[in-house]
């Protein structure tokens, strides 16, 4: 290998900001550089001339063994913990492949913020040891490695909350990763996340994250690098926070599964030290992002386990019974949302629901199928979209002032409803609290009139967008606005090249200025190779039932 | 009987407003009066030299029949539905007897906001025919009367949040009151409530309501009218809501059963309409206030089979087992809370709590007694104090405005506290959330550190207090700072009178300027006759849990 200087794929730039802000920022890719031994350096033609869809990589490479590609790509987490406990693996081989993939991973979709596979291996020898001489494992998840959203505080660690000068090394583990930590999680990675952790893309300081299956396409967010790792099978389960869509974003635009509970499900302390106003009236969730349905459940079960509102009562302490809980009965009642009433779906998230629809239909004793009526979404996300900057975006502008750190696009757009005028008094924050909940209210009754069990609707207003063009969170932050629990699952369907698909004859009615906006980014953009994935959503703390219904569904809708 | 005007004992007066107040005042008060027929006037002498303790004088005024006195007196809620489900009582007895027993209470108390016993009885009738035609009760509580606060709207009568301007006539029975409609219950009182619904005592625009067994004593509030009118048997199960203490005091000072659930577990929708600018951090509860344990299952139980969720996705959907969920593991953990570390309670409560633990410890195979360091209590409520007025005090301030309501004394205590100089803004409110939450954390690290699965405390600094002294809320707002759920039960024990007994020697130590304020009070009072009752408290969302011990510590408590 040359010593050349380490590289990302980066076919958009990042902004610059302030000479100090820009030379912070320096500092942090030297560090992460100089961490990474360059024979896990990709070839210098691959930062020259980029394939659009890099998922084939880490295989084709040539830095990987044919083990380390088994390790990575033929298991899910409960496969990984199933095959460490009976010794067919090492955890130490399994965090060096995973270790070695993730930062491949990295160099092509700018996903990490950390990269320590040394204590990884150190953690997975460990563990190792304690299975050899025990014969028992340390937990469920012994030996399976899991990256952490770098907001999310893990001892000897930096964490960041969305802004430079928040970066700072913990001492210690939050409650999240001390559960996982105690339940054999093996810690090799924290994972990119976008300015002020509100885009539903990856924008971040040290660069874009790139969607794997389309580098043109953002990989969602904020949980971006999450999503971007796990579909290039660079970890098998991480952790993301939403509260918008910032788990479902992502897993929706990269193809993997991603579960936001309802609010105050899983444990969240120290995730934002110092509080969050958006909080005040829009709780943040926080849940899995993996590959498999069964994934989810496990990560929910295991932190359920650990009895978690013992040391947090914020968590609604619900015993989780997930894919193992009572059959529901059947048949069950399930509405498909094919619009939400202000913007239509671009053309394959239309095609992934008539898919899934079709299929469903077929099994009329299993499942009764219906149309669920749009409700409201263009209040809830005006309103919600209100609700994140009680403080006017005041503490945005404070942080980046802090460092000269530039102001990105997407945060002027999340900001550009902002209360005006600095921060809203308590009564304004109290009128947001009430017409929260007379929405709530509203739209429950809506729900029982249509009488459905759970609803199935797009991610997002079409594939993973172009970069910079996140704007309409519309089918994720509504039901952050009414939290209630959604699953994002993959199905077969793939965006196809540009021009070969339009809107069908019956979308072709123009719902208004944002749904014109929408149609004139489809007509423009080349999608090709995006995943599509559905939306699965349950009743507020129904989601126990929602994963009961997901064990239904699993087979017709060729989940794993 | 002589045509004399209608009368309420009242031994203190309540402050007179503006002329136009005063002048809304006397309309209530005269409209009230008109529904009362004289022959349930009770006699001149009540009036002109009442007995201290009133508690015997709904059973030997005259106006009620020996069956009447046996229907309110021998049954608790369970017991009625029961008998009238066997039609051994009708429902139209029922109605007549609590309606007759409610009318005389008020006179004793001023317990009452709309009496209603014609409506009632028509409903009971309509029960009758239906049990007779059917052979079937409409629900669980066919019969049952069910008495109301104030602030919960039921249609055809009229509701107020505290201030005269706010008095209206609803259309629409509220959630709470239409699940009990539903269910069987009877409606035939509303029930006081005091200015603001924030006193923990219950004094009202239409005079002050007394506590039964000593009348120149506080009721206990903002649940004023309901604990007076069930002390009295005037009511066998009623509704109240507690912020800081508002079902547990009153029940406390009168000497019934009461509820505090955890909150968001039972519906409250359309209670507070428009909004309660304190709850933004911390939620009110609703729940029973009643006269056994089953009673207030039976309530709950009631309720949570409506599935209450689907239309106010607000009230968490866990499953209701109560007196009938698993029994708690043996021996259960019990703390006693002998003080809060900033008020001694005053001796009678002391004497209490040293009579449970005593029981307890004879059953160290069912129980084990600790001791149950206080924490931080006088930060909590120095902030829930805080957190109570967002708005500075500003809405309590309008509404007097606007009707020329004065301020009662106790209204002026409990806004001593709140912000200075107007509303808080965003990130006061912010500012406010995190410190409770830091505070819940360190808490709830205290509790497992304890190591105990439920407290028991006092209710009260002491027992009922005097009239406009109800000033520390400490016992019960702690656990609205925490949110935690808590049951009231009576005790034999009684306050003595006066200089009948002293802080016992251990209890000597002066706690700080609140607790000597206590101790003065106490020099000074007469409690005698007053119930003194505990406080059983446990984990945020372990209200099932709290009542599987009240199952295992029904009989060594003497509870009913």
């Amino acid at each position: 290998m040359s010593s050349r200087a380490f590289s990302v794929i980066q076919p958009v730039p990042v902004p610059a900001g302030t000479a100090e802000y820009n030379a912070l920022v320096d500092a942090i890719l030297d560090e992460f550089a100089a961490k990474v031994p360059q024979d896990l350096y990709l070839s210098q033609s691959m930062f020259d001339n980029p394939p659009t869809d890099v998922t084939a990589v880490p295989r084709e490479c040539g830095l990987l063994s044919a083990e380390e590609v088994d390790i990575t790509e033929k298991y899910d987490a409960v496969g990984l913990a199933e095959a460490i406990a009976c010794k067919k693996l090492t955890a130490v081989a399994v965090a060096t492949a995973f270790g070695k993939r993730a930062i491949i991973a990295h160099q092509l979709t700018c996903c990490l913020t950390e990269w320590f596979m040394d204590e990884a291996i150190e953690q997975a020898k460990a563990l190792d040891v304690h299975l050899e001489a025990t014969g028992k494992t340390v937990g469920p998840l012994h030996g399976v490695p899991v990256s952490l959203k770098e907001h999310m505080p893990l001892a000897g660690h930096y964490t960041a909350t969305g802004f430079m000068d928040t970066r700072h090394l913990d001492t210690n583990d939050c409650q999240m990763a001390s559960i996982l930590r105690k339940a054999g999680a093996v810690f090799y990675v924290k994972t990119a996340q976008p300015q002020g952790i509100m885009h539903l893309e990856g924008v971040t300081p040290r660069g874009r994250v790139l969607n794997p299956h389309n580098i043109n396409l953002s990989s969602g967010g904020s949980t971006a690098g999450e999503a971007a790792l796990i579909a290039l099978h660079g970890s098998v389960l991480g952790v993301g926070t939403d509260i918008g869509g910032s788990i479902r974003g992502p897993s929706g635009f990269c193809g993997i599964y991603g579960f936001k509970p309802t609010s105050s499900s899983l444990p969240m302390k120290d995730f934002l030290k110092g509080g969050f106003g958006a909080e005040l009236n829009i709780p943040v969730s926080t849940g899995p992002m993996c590959n498999s349905l069964r994934d989810m459940d496990l990560f929910v079960s295991v932190i359920m386990a650990a009895e978690p509102w013992k040391e947090d009562p914020r968590i609604i302490p619900i015993p989780w019974t997930g894919l193992n809980g009572p059959a529901p009965k059947a048949p069950l009642k399930i509405g498909f949302l094919m619009n939400d009433g202000a913007i239509q779906p671009q053309p394959p998230a239309t095609r992934a629901l008539e898919w899934a629809r079709a299929k469903l239909e077929k099994s009329p004793d299993l499942f009764t199928v219906k149309s669920f009526e749009p409700y409201g979404a263009a209040t809830a996300i005006q309103n919600i979209r209100k609700a994140y900057w009680p403080d006017g975006g005041q503490a945005v502008r404070d942080h980046l002032a802090a460092t000269g750190e530039p102001m990105f696009s997407l945060t002027e757009w999340v900001l550009a409803d902002a209360p005006k005028g600095g921060e809203l008094p308590a009564s304004g924050v109290l009128a947001q609290r009430v017409a929260r909940d007379e929405f709530r209210y509203a739209f429950a009754d809506h729900w029982n009139a249509q009488d459905v069990d759970f609803v199935v609707c797009p991610v997002f207003v079409g594939p993973a967008c172009e970069h910079d063009t996140a704007f309409y969170w519309n089918y994720t932050a509504f039901w952050n606005y009414v939290d209630y629990p959604g699953v994002v699952v993959p199905t077969p369907i793939k965006a196809l090249k540009k021009g070969a698909e339009d809107y069908p004859e019956q979308n072709r009615e123009v719902l208004g200025e944002e749904d014109r906006h929408v149609r004139e980014m489809w007509a423009k953009g080349d999608f090709e190779g995006a995943p599509i994935t559905l939306q699965i959503v349950g009743r507020r703390y129904h989601d126990n039932q929602l994963f009961a219904a997901l064990g239904a569904l699993k087979d017709v809708l060729e989940l794993r």
